[in-house]
């Protein structure tokens, strides 16, 4: 049996779909071990765990600190990711590949079907009485996972929707009409929530914010629209690609039924602007334009960026991501010691104190989470408590100006009046 | 007449698609004219031209220098922007409204449209011996004015395009397959020629740049796709909105042309994700897979944020857009001083340094520039002479690290056998 003495193989892997700080976990696990020495060689599974199966691994001992942390800031898996998700038999072919080849220590990065297969590979290994240590690293940009309090890779997400949100509510507002963000998120409606902290003037958009938990029907989005629209001019709205209608069904799969397929193939969700296209179509063919001019609707999915763009990673996040990785290497340290790396506030409610803890996988794996009741209202609208929930990691945003805040709106004739 | 000591209001609006740095320029007037003190009225008018002959107005005089700083770094027109693009009958009414109210300056942030419509409203004053000095401040993303080195706004853009493009690229790597990013431009390549920045490594894309001054037919298209992918398992194009054919045609005027309409309502170029998508399905069609699975294709269109992301701008050009605004103020204290506010290189090629210059509005009017042909090669892509030209105003970009720099491949057995 192998104890906290004993030297064998670490194997790495990432998961699922990218964030902007996932390398930041990855370096933390490294450079951690690095320090520990308990494990004397640390391999790299290249795509997650079909790596491991093809026993696919890079070396990642001779990686100088220099380039850990240049990887640790670079977006996107290092390691590449996989869209694998493990069923029994894949689970006995991983655990095959680290019984032959001395691998001890399991870390996997990613979000709840990762956690699922550390939880079956590391049932094998107890049944086999193999001496394995499955550490389960979070990372979702969907800030879906029970027990965390957020995961690692949301902060930045959320911050890049929140900055762009600031942006285009300027620039919606210079050209006015209707403008649709579609934001990332099938199920949990946490990115597309984060448009919320846009908001600084109170003029500003998104005036409306349309997530999964709070289904909606095309008539009452319409409505909504209208109403916005006719009171400011211009309507900023934020939507989920998970939008959903109050039969349950989300808006992209009612427009996949209806869609023309022969013309256009398959229809897909992500990488793709056809839901924003059509919620733009819905707005021109129904809405009544103010003075009889053709209503100005544009629509923008947001895509790949939200979750890759480098230049807006929340400094909150690229620390706690490395943290979690480097708690997964010291819990490593303890024989038996497995779980997934969980964080939750600690402290006086005013202040942000993250402490770290290890959770059982299964309190993790699998199901996971939608958004906390508490944190939107009214059928398109988003609570002070998530804005206080989310504030701390996602960061301090730009400040921007506007001159309304004057209050000096004055006709010309008296302005030049006053001025000759 | 007026001279320099005399007092008059003074004019300023702002014109067109909106950038990330507009506001810095329009700060730099204000707050030039404060420190010289011959115009005694300074007056926004609201969405641009269309507040002039609305005479729809704001006094600027009293804004304190604190709200000025912080709307100098919101993006997008503070004063509101318009697409109007006056004719001369139009033109007539501006002059009225300034010969109303006793308006003898007139500074106009835009691109080549807004310096015509200064160029006629200039040529009204004269031909009635009215005292009016207009100022053309040059703003484009498009990057397309005349005699100018490079427009206040362009680099904040292109920084976002080439910071988008570095994330990108390390999540197609992550996941592989190919994917399509859609950028702003609809005849000069410009701001696609800047997703050429992102390359840092020798397997970095974009693997595929097209850009308006480089024709591709679907079937070379479609060959060059192949090629990337069948070498590297994956393809990064970058592809302007205006991709043309050699027949001359956008690529958008020919789907247009085929598209359904009664299904989908008219199609769209900016706000929408059309083109992308229909390049995602030309390749999903066409592409033989490799190892018969289903090729992976995705489509982002980066859209409105390219413009007015508030979190990538180059310091640069927000030092830059504030000058030319400054100096537009200052050329105006001379009598008769007229012009467009531009930039060129001077001092050794080694260097950045820029000087600014006033040159006459209609060596910048109306026609816009292509992007220069010793900046691109060989039908997809980018030349060192761009690169060169872009990288001193877009700024330093996020280092990025790979493991493939390690070179240290080690299949899983030797490095297994390694540790034991």
């Amino acid at each position: 049996m192998a104890s906290s003495t004993s030297l064998g193989a670490a194997v790495i892997g990432q998961s699922g779909g990218p964030t902007a700080v996932i390398n930041q976990s990855l370096v933390g696990v490294i450079k951690e071990l690095r320090k520990t020495g308990h494990v004397d060689q640390v391999l790299g599974a290249r795509h997650g765990v079909r790596g491991i199966i093809n026993e696919d691994f890079i070396s990642l001992n001779d990686a100088s600190d220099e380039l850990l942390e240049r990887i640790a800031n670079t977006p996107a898996a290092a390691l590449r990711s996989t869209r694998d998700k493990p069923d029994q038999a894949y689970c006995e072919k991983i655990f095959r590949a680290f019984a032959k080849n001395n691998v001890r220590y399991f870390f996997y990065i990613g979000g709840n079907d990762s956690a699922d297969t550390a939880r079956i590979v590391s049932e094998l290994a107890k049944a086999e009485s193999y001496d394995l240590q499955v550490l389960h690293i979070p990372k979702t940009i969907d800030n879906d996972l029970r027990v965390h309090d957020h995961c690692p890779g949301y902060p930045s997400a959320a911050r890049f929707v929140a900055c762009a949100m600031i942006g285009d509510n300027f620039d919606n507002r210079s050209l006015m009409g209707v403008k649709i963000d579609i934001l990332m998120g099938r199920h949990a409606g946490y990115l597309t929530a984060a448009s919320a902290l846009a908001r600084q003037h109170p003029e500003d958009g998104p005036h409306l914010i349309y997530i999964p938990e709070q289904p909606v029907a095309i008539e009452q989005f319409l409505a909504d629209v209208d109403a916005v629209y006719k009171k400011r001019g211009r309507c900023l709205i934020a939507a989920s690609e998970g939008i959903t209608s109050p039969d349950g069904r989300t808006w992209f799969e009612a427009l996949a039924e209806t869609h023309d397929r022969d013309a256009h193939g398959n229809l897909q969700l992500s990488g793709s602007g056809e839901l924003g296209d059509h919620m733009a179509h819905l707005i021109e063919k129904n809405l009544t334009p103010i003075g009889g001019k053709k209503i100005r609707v544009r629509a923008d999915t947001f895509g790949y960026i939200q979750r890759s763009f480098p230049g807006s990673v929340s400094e909150v996040d690229a620390r706690e991501a490395r943290m979690v990785g480097a708690h997964a290497a010291r819990y490593s340290l303890e024989p038996g010691s497995e779980g997934s790396v969980a964080m939750r506030r600690v402290g006086p409610r005013s202040e942000y104190n993250i402490e770290y803890f290890l959770t059982p996988l299964e309190t993790v794996a699998r199901t996971a989470k939608e958004m906390d009741p508490s944190y939107y209202t009214g059928r398109n609208n988003i609570t002070q408590a998530f804005l206080d929930y989310a504030r701390p990691f996602v960061g301090p945003l730009p400040r921007t100006g506007s001159f309304d805040e004057l209050n000096a709106i004055v006709p010309v004739s008296r302005a030049a009046t006053a001025a000759m």
